[in-house]
């Protein structure tokens, strides 16, 4: 990258990075949008990405304790209210839990996270690395996937609930929430890498920050469907290894 | 864990713990020594261990940096010198890229990381997070993988030369050099785990630092057998995505 792109142009970058490699396009998600999974495969699915949600709001506190102006740190201290709630059995985590609950997923080893595939551990722990260590132009550009949620979200939603009797609205409430939730704060985002990339420099590194969130996304479907779809190789110690499936 | 167990205990139990856990039970490696993978595969397979072999010496580095004892940071120092070697073109990681050289993979790619899958990187990722920041006695106990080494190097050497004819004596280097090595490496850091795991809790992480360890290496070959194997989805941007081969 060696000319200054218009704000314009970079936006289109990042859409264009985001057409190409935002996990919507992995088989996993075709498959469980499409009603492909069976019901263990949907529970794999479920408790893994229990760590990752349940991770956001650390990311998002690391965010806040690097940002100087108290503006910014209130706005984006708005995501800290939507995953944690306002009271306890609220927000964005315990609808993650009425999901997992819902799939008759054990609700202490769904917390514990010691039957998570350890990639998915991996990819996580990469992810709050990136926010704790990036230049905070990178770390809130790295939140740019959330410009893509809102068409899998109304996918996921209705072909899960087309798709498999084990599922409710009610414990897809989480997806409803994030549809109103997921533009607010891209739209928030994308504006400040717009204003703040004012390099060639700046401006890879937040189209690089774009692709490698959509590394940790995309890596925990691939364990996800290496484990429980194809070749079906659960690792030591992950759910279901050996048979042993709660 | 409850009791405290003998320091011959423990270390059963960690040794337990490797033949059930470590990877030369994976299929990627037993398919490696088995001569079932085409030079493509075992291209990735060095291209991506390229990551873990470069992030090695900063992991023991990481751990240097929180010793107090001169005498314990001399002895982990040598682990510097075999992986960086005591000039240029010496030491382990120099005969890692006479291995990917070996195998016609262009340097440049190989060091700059950039085709490795994101898998790869965040389990390195995740080993020297954990040897940074967890107590000193758990981030010994996550090298005793070592202890496990030297069977799979003999099975891996033996069996590569004899399978494949892309493959050279003189480009196995690296795995004749850790023979001695390893076991010098893995008896140190056994014998300090039974002198410094002194309650059950201990004892306790110190197994569970082995099997952090384990999955790291696991998640590595799961990531391999994905992507390049079977179902052979290569992630966007890593090594073969798109028919893209070097």
């Amino acid at each position: 990258m060696t000319t200054l792109m218009s704000a314009g142009e970079l936006e289109t970058a990042l859409r264009d990075l985001g057409a190409a490699r935002y996990h919507n396009r992995h088989p996993f998600h075709r498959m469980l949008h499409g009603g492909k999974l069976n019901k263990r495969q949907v529970q794999a699915w479920a408790l893994n990405r229990y760590c990752y949600q349940a991770h956001i709001p650390i990311k998002d506190a690391s965010l806040i304790a690097r940002i100087d102006d108290p503006d910014l740190r209130r706005q984006w201290r708005q995501r800290l209210v939507d995953h944690d709630g306002t009271q306890k059995g609220d927000g964005g985590i315990a609808r993650w839990i009425a999901l997992t609950d819902g799939l008759d997923l054990d609700r202490a080893l769904v917390v514990s996270m010691r039957a998570a595939l350890p990639a998915t551990r991996f990819a996580v722990q990469a992810y709050v690395q990136f926010v704790r260590e990036k230049p905070l132009l990178e770390a809130i550009a790295s939140s740019l996937t959330e410009l893509f949620s809102p068409n899998i979200i109304s996918e996921r939603v209705s072909g899960m609930l087309s798709h498999y009797d084990f599922i409710t609205p009610e414990t897809l409430a989480y997806f409803n929430a994030r549809l109103d939730q997921a533009p607010r704060d891209a739209d928030f985002a994308l504006d400040y890498v717009k204003r703040h990339a004012r390099t060639p420099e700046q401006q890879s590194a937040v189209i690089a920050a774009l692709g490698f969130k959509c590394d940790v996304l995309w890596a925990q479907l691939d364990a996800l469907h290496h484990a429980y779809v194809n070749p079906g190789l659960i690792p030591p110690g992950a759910l279901g290894h050996d048979g042993v499936w709660p």
